[in-house]
């Protein structure tokens, strides 16, 4: 069993950081605030991993929703909203790739990937930037599937209408872990501002 | 000119506020605390009204949306986009005359229509929960006038497009508002939270 400090200091190679002087600037973090920080960042792991898959997941059904070669056979990127859905999908997954690789990294290392204050305000503002993008995508999708029900469209091809609900079903999926991470980040973003730091809940 | 004390109890009709005792469980509030909290106060009046006003023309304007009595010509209410759009932003209307008549209570009073805490968390809530119910309806709208434009609806009677799509600008414009008081109610919680009283920022 390592000690928090050694926790604490695991991921960094500086000597200093190994070296006991009074002066040492970081604070000592009990092990009961580490464990919970350790557990709370497993929660947003989980969360931006769903994230990753649901959208990862809407915008891969989306990019292959083309029905034959015929100049009158639909594909997805013929209709607005269908390109839409799957660059908010695609820019989501994006994103939650790279937040899960900085929740791996404060994991493991126990530092943020950025300096503390930029990581909980660029996690939150992004956060909530991407899930109205993702819900206005969604939004539109869904009217567009719901207008294009009564038409030619889904009489003859019905493969391309089911594989579009499907997509956007799946970015609604991602929408909900995203809104689930903000609330953990807008939290996250309260208890920086309360305590100056990310040990104190 | 009231001292700050006097502007603090001014709504309240009970005799104990009135009485200097020692046990007064007010804490003193400085003019400039009761300033500032007045022109935060205004400037989320400003917003609600903003947003009221938006949303309130937007359901109008989507209400009003029917052309001609045939079987054939266009009325709003035949699609499903446009009555969410419709739904969402009446929603909005009372919710936002709701908040504007708290908020002139807090001006006038000063003190809230609920308890603080009650109040705080109420306004932050649903000011999030109806900002994305809002954008969500708009979206869906904007992708139904789109594909609407195509068709032998808008060819036919182009004035049920270019209302619908007022109807939808202005339900965005009132989006808009409602981030902002989102933004200010959030900011309000984070206050609350730290000092326990809407007085500090």
């Amino acid at each position: 069993m390592r000690s928090p400090q050694s926790l604490r200091n695991g991921g960094m190679s500086s000597p200093h950081a190994r070296m006991p002087t009074p002066h040492h600037h970081h604070h000592f973090h009990s092990t009961v605030s580490v464990q919970k920080l350790k557990r709370f960042n497993s929660l947003i792991l989980v969360f931006r991993l769903s994230t990753f898959c649901f959208s990862l997941a809407s915008a891969v059904f989306m990019i292959t929703n083309s029905r034959g070669s015929g100049s009158d056979s639909p594909r997805w990127y013929d209709f607005d909203a269908f390109r839409y859905v799957f660059a908010a999908n695609a820019i989501v997954a994006v994103y939650s790739l790279f937040e899960m690789i900085a929740s791996v990294w404060e994991i493991s290392r126990e530092v943020t990937l950025f300096p503390e204050i930029l990581q909980v305000w660029f996690d939150f503002g992004h956060d909530q930037a991407f899930a109205y993008l993702l819900l206005s995508a969604d939004s539109a999708g869904t009217a567009l599937a719901i207008t294009l029900r009564g038409t030619d469209t889904c009489r003859v091809t019905t493969a391309f209408c089911v594989q579009s609900t499907i997509s956007i079903a799946l970015g609604f999926a991602g929408f909900l872990f995203l809104g689930l991470s903000t609330l953990l980040s807008g939290f996250r973003v309260v208890c920086f501002v309360i305590n100056g730091s990310r040990f104190h809940f």
